[in-house]
């Protein structure tokens, strides 16, 4: 696959570069043009503080030819599908390459994934991505993007041991080229050069970045959280970050997730000393604890109870098992032997012997966890000998499904911990004091809060102003807004194409707003199809009309209904035989239609299906 | 209505007991046999400290015929849809008669009602329907009880003026008895009586009650918080509780929504006190606060600040203007002459004079501040000149949603006010401290957790055992089971008819399992429709067959899929030719389903239909 790719670069790269130019300057024109016009709409009774209002005030920056571009394509008013794109020159990469989890209204859809579109527009000066960390937001669209355009992937070594997993899946890894990074590490990306630097977060081995280029140093932080006790890899670098700053720091792109949220996060370690607690006071009972598969350092800390207290360690879900065995082989889970078994195994021991560690601390419907809440986990069956931990709090959304698993785990008899009282759960995000903390040891100049819904961004852009930074100089750009720097000014330069592409299936793309719109429709009020079959010519009717429904009504207990919906559209059928058929079947949908708002005040979909014979 | 419903009374009475006679002895013989079995199975390696277990260790009941009966039809293991039968000998009444919003399963349902089978069954018996406060989980499916069963309605002044709005929207006000009864005051029905107790709540004219029974008092609290500092109508009426507790209160059911958090709710009074910053601080920008129509008390803190910083007062949202226009008319809201503003007007006044008072803190997709924030509300432009307050929480499974309007009204330029931490919502239910003084007050022989979700009743039978109620005295039961107690013990005796009925549209209970089933499965993946004409004897195609999707791919873009499609159904028709039409049907389908898994890894649903000729 690379080498097809660089046969096409070779081919494209002129007339593509000479057309993107074009595309650019026109952009730019145009931009110029509605900023004038916005600028003088922008007469408002009141300055509101809003960080928002002030950003095209500065004077236009001068066209440079070492600027340095900055583009979300994810990650921004949004949670997830993490990719930001920074560019120079000839050359360019990507920071992440994450998927998002679908909203409530996209019905059907797995996944979304960021729109490539602008990546592959500028194929031939793509150098090459680089992962921050190995969550899901962060890498779980690189395999879309990779066999699109394949070019080397850089990352530490967990990160590219999770990525591994998924390139096998999609049965490209043969053809991509991964390439480990330790902390303090740098990568030649052309012109520019990336240096990973040590975080902590709810993942080990995860960096933020320093991308030096030729207009300054932008430092990405990545997740991070500030952990003095982390578990293991060390405390984030904080040493570094005060270097750049006294260097001289151009932007800094820093996570805004947790940006509602005063004060410091605690240490994992405070997780730890809560298992010890409830392992202590389990007694004879088994202990379930569920958590993400990907929280390598929880799961290390609920074996170290599980060792302490001599209880075997079964897994339970599928990401949980793939995770901690790569783990495992990486060196980051360490498992005394004899102690893992297979959940196969678990009810060979008595529950005082055993802990299963689980996935569905999310209430994720077909999760291990759900299962088991359900009775229908094959080999975990709840009863009022299990203690279960849910180590993890509900991403927002999820409220409702993780307290039907509670309620469901407690009927059977379980007794559940699960409130934030019980600190079985700390978050892997900074809090406000850890960014103000961030932005005062690397003083940037300009400010751009990443990895937020519009609300964070917010958030976190107050508080570098209540820093010392600008207004002026805090950018809360939108996706595809580019950012331009030439190291002392920047400015919104133009809008490049980004969004959503939604994941049903195999299928990438091929669900839009229509087929969205459909499935709304359907399980909302379910359809009503009419069909009836006429003689071509005459338009005499041969056989119909008849009515099926789905998800409308129990047809069984509204035959009266059914029949008198029937007479209304022989009536229609033959009132508009011998014109043309889509005036029947508008005549049979605005009939049908308004005969069921009326008699039902529901409006299903209505199919009209004639066929000439 | 009454008039006929009397008739049947007379005409069924005789019949109905006997046969309900049988049925209940039928149902005791059952339910013994099952908890025999039951007690058996209990030989449970640990005492696990779970009241649940306990609960049918106690010696069965001598039959009385003055014994009480208390069963929930709505409001256990759920949040909503209360409704509390209470009976003894010939006399039934229920407390509460409230709807529930469906769950996000249920796709296109409009709320949810309790099952009244029950009830219809008991009609001769039902002397009449106490309601506690007026919010929508207690007095929501009243006017369909009322349709069924024309019995008598007491309330207080509030809660019966909500519900006349309710009962003339679905016309039938004139043909009710509504009873307004005051705090103190005692309603006769048949053998027992129910004495009104002054609460406090997130509505006005709140009650719990006491239900004096010939078997002993059953207290039930309704909704309630304690707050010293109530903004009008009095202190929780403590005194009287304590009265009951030491005459001897039999049992007490009490509201177990908040039993997982710890300590007491603060004060509706402290809401005001933020309000009065907010405002202090709002300068020449316009202030709208979203919050829930009945917090009356809530409203008129707001109306009192507007009045003191002499802003207009405009009202948003059809509920809002509903609710505030009763509680005016009822005195519950008082407003000075001149400040009440039609939302017509808002425009005409600067926005430093005005306060837009609105429905939509949950983030309702249909709401005033949802349509505000979307930029689609006739009077309400958002802009930089806006502070918006959000006076309430998300209720659990709505932070999405409420996230999403926060967004988008900040994205406008908007200031928006929502955390916990400027105390602009405080709940309206007891927290654990206001439970356990209940608990202390009423010192109850028995206690009944309700209201709320199976966690929280547990949470809150645990409280009650810490506070000294027997274990076995505890009873958390299911929708249905029916409690039977004599004054000196308790036990469950039966299980009567109880459930959810669906209401979408016009149809009540006409969405069932299959209905959703399918509009599940329609939302999902969508569906295909293979439609052909076949002569009658020969089974020779003679149309199609033609494919119709919906909701599965955009066809346009999915051509070759479709066509592929269509030549293998086309063989599956010509090989089932001759056959069972619903052989030919099951062919196609199963060709179909496969063939779409393969290519797609979706399952829509696929409708084979054919037409005879």
């Amino acid at each position: 696959m690379s080498e097809i790719n660089k046969t096409k670069r070779k081919k494209h790269s002129l007339s593509d570069s000479i057309l993107r130019l074009e595309e650019e300057i026109a952009g730019k024109i145009k931009q110029k043009e509605k900023e004038k016009e916005k600028d003088k709409k922008k007469q408002k009774p009141k300055d509101t503080s809003h960080p928002k209002q002030i950003q095209r005030k500065k004077p236009s920056i001068k066209h440079n030819l070492s600027a340095v571009r900055i583009t979300a394509l994810g990650g921004l008013s949004e949670i997830g599908k993490n990719l930001y794109v920074i560019e120079c020159v000839n050359d360019l990469f990507i920071i992440d390459c994450g998927l998002a989890f679908p909203d409530e209204d996209m019905l059907g859809v797995d996944l979304v994934i960021p729109d490539f579109t602008y990546l592959e527009k500028n194929r031939e000066r793509f150098r090459g991505i680089v992962l921050t960390h190995g969550h899901e937001d962060h890498i779980g669209s690189l395999p879309y993007l990779l066999k699109k355009i394949n070019v080397p992937v850089y990352g530490t070594k967990l990160t590219l041991g999770l990525c591994e997993g998924k390139l096998r899946e999609h049965g490209i890894l043969s053809d991509c080229s991964l390439n480990i990074i330790q902390p303090k590490q740098t990568v030649k990306l052309g012109c520019m050069s990336v240096e990973f630097i040590r975080v902590n977060h709810s993942i080990p081995d995860a960096c933020a970045l320093a991308v030096h280029t030729p207009a300054g140093i932008i430092v990405h932080t990545g997740d991070f959280k500030v952990d003095y006790t982390p578990i293991e890899g060390g405390i984030i670098d904080l040493a570094r970050f005060g270097e750049l700053g006294n260097k001289g720091v151009l932007a800094l792109m820093s996570d805004s997730t947790n940006a509602e949220r005063p004060g410091y996060t605690m240490s994992e370690r405070k997780v730890g000393d809560s298992f010890r607690n409830i392992f202590g006071s389990a007694e004879n009972r088994r202990i379930i604890v569920a958590t993400f598969a990907s929280n390598i350092h929880r799961i290390q800390q609920i074996i170290d109870n599980a060792i302490f207290y001599e209880r075997k360690i079964a897994l339970s879900g599928r990401s949980m098992i793939n995770v901690i065995q790569k783990a495992i082989e990486l060196g980051y889970v360490k498992i005394p032997g004899g102690f893992l078994i297979d959940i196969e195994q678990v009810n060979k021991y008595p529950p005082e012997k055993v802990v299963v560690i689980t996935t569905g601390s999310q209430g994720e419907p077909l999760s291990a966890l759900s299962r088991m809440s359900a009775g229908d986990h094959r080999q975990v069956n709840i009863s009022p000998c299990d203690l279960v931990v849910i180590s993890a709090s509900p991403i927002p959304g999820n409220e409702k499904t993780v307290g039907r698993v509670i309620n469901d785990l407690m009927k059977s008899g379980a007794e559940v911990v699960y409130e934030s009282m019980y600190e079985v759960h700390v978050s892997g995000h900074a809090c406000q004091d850890e960014l103000k903390m961030m932005l005062s040891l690397t003083k940037p100049k300009f400010f751009i809060p990443v990895h937020g819904e519009y609300k964070h961004l917010v958030k976190h852009a107050q508080l570098a102003v209540k820093m010392g930074v600008p207004e002026e100089n805090v950018f809360i750009t939108g996706l595809g807004q580019q950012l331009e720097t030439d190291g002392s000014s920047m400015k919104i330069t133009t809008q490049v194409t980004a969004g959503k592409v939604l994941v049903d299936g195999l299928g990438v793309g091929d669900v839009g707003t229509v087929v969205l719109r459909d499935r709304k429709k359907l399980a909302q009020d379910g359809l009503i199809i009419i069909v009836a079959s006429i003689e071509r010519t005459s338009g005499r009717l041969m056989s119909g009309p008849d009515i099926v429904s789905r998800g409308f009504v129990y047809v069984r207990e509204s035959e009266e209904l059914i029949d008198k919906a029937r007479e209304l559209m022989e009536k229609a059928i033959v009132e508009s035989a011998g014109g043309p058929i889509s005036v029947m079947k508008n005549n049979i949908r605005d009939a049908m239609s308004d005969f069921m708002f009326q008699k039902t005040k529901r409006s299903p979909m209505i199919l009209p299906i004639i066929m000439e014979i």
